[in-house]
């Protein structure tokens, strides 16, 4: 994966780590305890996995500075020690990357922009891209193969919009923001008045603000505000095929998970945090720091911090005590009946008329 | 949100609505009770939000014709009276809407239009379009940036079909018809027959009709029938990232949230309702007007008009009573514990044998 | 449906089937059961069906060598006695497909084609296609409108790639690969790490590995593994608007219906089927030939050949007992009040004393 050998003394320079045992061994990959071979550089974060470290065939691993390295460990691999294990992760991941595959600055000659829109001469635009009219794009910002910007949108500097990214009109989306493939921005919300047999549509008026340092996955789908804005807060995290309504309100740095849908004018706090599949009721508020888990259903507002799942989504250890109650009902129903019979038999609906 | 301040004298006009109080105010935005200031114009459509009028900072307020308001609101706000107060929104919301982003009357130029097609005069074709053999375009629709129009289809009059839709050969869309962006009519349904190993593809001859006046949101799959047509009906309104498989019948007027899945061939009848999330098994028939609650997956048919929910869904009071007495269910184990400890402390599993 | 009316000599000749009844016979196209009319041929594959047929207005049928026809049944149609009505259902439909709508050999001028990339002569480019640099397209492969392949990646031979289809820089997609419209392979993995208030982003260096004749649907999405490969095993096929995470491993065989989300690192056996909707967890493993009811999450391993529903996924007998009971519980509460009053009367939550 490195695009070379790598020494550990070099490696532990980029980290400012430092090495214990042979600081000129050479590892070519990064991998997991489990998987690792010789000539690889792995990672323990946590107790559980340096307490798998002797038996893991690596040539060496990170380990967070001051942890207690198991007993003859360094007999078998160097250690580098790293302040925070995910961190160094993520540096050496970044070194290890292929070149990117976006576009470099300037504008291909088949991208169609409307002489009112302004773009950045260190923007970079691909081939098949549409601007609209009076919108604007800062410095930095590549938008990829396909990418349609509507009329007065303005995309914040240093973003990546991927292949096929929609960000329909009048929509703000600040800097340092990535917008997934076939991702849609600003879609109408879905609201209809219903008079004879017919629903008719509400006009969306509003928009959808992005907030900096905001990423979303691939086809995930943004409404814009029947009027105000549906705003994503700064730093959230979206993962792909999300469904945001009208109107919500994400707080910054909300993360989703795949497939979760947010209804109309919910808010979401900050840091909270939705697993995949989760459905939001439409204007209800999740606090900040809450939990929804997986495959849940949250139908009314909860509390900062709590952690709940279920359909509809309870308290974690209260749904708990209730999954753990249910799976004993079949048992339960026989020892109610041999009660009844002790007491008379008197059969299972039988009012009491003592 | 209005372009411009607008007196209630004005609004009344376009509204068809009287106004009580002084109709030469000017509010320059509408707002919900909550949220309005002065200079704004708020909206009761109930008797709710009627009662919650005097704490609200608006200029003026929409109510309905003959609706009581509340004692001395007319010293703090004008009132405007309209016969339908959703009605008089979507009127104002339509006038206040920023100017469109689709294309005008003609065809651009980079669009890749089959010689065979027809296209109206009066379409409008955006950029880097793509138009198949033998497909027709009628009257007034628009198709924006990175539409694909499959070989032989007939789109209908009047629609829009947003950036990135695909609409796949032989379907057919009615008049007043919108496709929401990267949305996909017409993949080929998901069938397979396993022989040998190997999961053989069903080819998929048939193709989808959507009817006139229907509404389909962004990235929302609606697959090709096996033979014959899946079918929209008229004025159905389908929100996001919902899909709909081969084969399945949607009637009229029906409403699904996003994150719909309906399989194959089940039949959703005229204004039934699916919340967001909602599974409907192949085959089964959805009654009309049923209504199915969100994160619910409905297993078999149901009649009209039942609301419904829960996986699997039920009868809604019948689930809300399992619900409430699954709550208690922790409790009910110790009451029956402490009724065996009273007949003899059999323990709990010990079968009767008296 | 058949492009003419064909006899149902001519059909059993393609089927290598043979006719009881008049092989004169002519049929214009194939129907249900339920729908068929005089000139249909319809089918039956099962004893069910079989005995529907007396009722049925088709001319002929097709059904099972050596199954026992109803009494008289040749007296009302021909039969068509074919090994697997099935694939003989699948070979008649291949012939009664209306024409591809596939570009054919060779490039359109619109495509934007890196000039280091390799395409096969006998490939299909349409138009408005992005090839990346050092990307190869193999032999017979069709690329339709709007597709766009990024740098380095492979496509192998026979394959189609949909409109709107986005298969990022260094992926592998194998021979006779169907890949659906506006789908996603190898947008970033979703993972960050939450340090100092911020979502600092995991650089995702792996890659999709899509193996031969895998089918996925449209709007469907498929991560690119942190490092290695995400893979989607030979033959695989998944519907349409499906989530599959950073280096989930599909075993060869495996089928997804729509909208299933399969989080990070999970495995999936061979031939497994997961139902809509269908949730599941994290690093567990999926074993093989299990099945997943829709509308389930799945929260740990499972071993092969297992039938299982829920949320939280269970095995599928002991959920419907689960369920049966939740169903009786309402009453089972009424049961336990009489038997406490019975009991000398000392309320719900009273601890025993005795």
């Amino acid at each position: 994966m490195f695009k070379r050998p790598r020494s550990l003394q070099d490696i532990a320079e980029v980290l400012g780590a430092s090495v214990e045992g042979d600081a000129s061994v050479e590892v070519w990959t990064l991998d997991g305890i489990d998987q690792a071979e010789r000539g690889a550089l792995t990672f323990a974060g946590d107790d559980k996995r340096l307490a798998q470290l002797p038996d893991c065939h690596a040539s060496a691993a990170i380990i967070q500075t001051g942890a207690e390295a198991p007993d003859g460990l360094t007999d078998r691999m160097a250690l580098v020690r790293a302040d925070d294990v995910q961190m160094a992760l993520i540096t050496l991941l970044q070194d290890a990357a292929p070149p990117e595959d976006l576009p470099e600055a300037g504008i291909h000659p088949s991208a169609v922009i409307d002489p009112s829109a302004t773009i950045s001469s260190s923007a970079g635009v691909g081939p098949f891209v549409r601007i609209g009219p009076g919108a604007t794009v800062e410095a930095g910002t590549r938008l990829a193969a396909h990418v349609s910007i509507g009329a007065r949108c303005r995309i914040g500097s240093n973003g990546v919009l991927a292949e096929g990214a929609v960000v329909r009109r009048d929509c703000v989306i600040g800097n340092g923001v990535r917008i997934g493939p076939n991702s849609v921005i600003g879609q109408d919300g879905f609201g209809y008045h219903f008079k004879d047999g017919v629903h008719h549509k509400v006009p969306h008026v509003g928009n959808v603000v992005v907030e900096d340092d905001v990423e979303l996955g691939a086809c995930t789908c943004i409404d814009r505000a029947k009027w105000g804005s549906t705003t994503i807060g700064r730093g959230a995290k979206i993962d792909n095929l999300v469904q945001i309504a009208h109107n919500v309100q994400v707080a910054p740095g909300a993360v989703m998970a795949a497939l979760v849908g947010v209804a109309g004018s919910a808010r979401i706090g900050p840091y909270a945090v939705l697993g995949g599949h989760v459905g939001i009721r439409d204007n209800i508020d999740v606090g900040e720091g809450a939990t929804v888990g997986a495959c849940s259903c949250l139908a009314q507002s909860c509390p900062p911090g709590q952690t709940l799942f279920g359909i509809p989504a309870k308290d974690a250890r209260t749904k708990m005590r209730e999954l753990s109650a249910q799976a004993k009902l079949p048992d339960l129903m026989k020892r109610v009946k041999a009660l009844e019979k002790r007491n008379g038999d008197r059969g299972p609906s039988t009012n009491d008329s003592q």
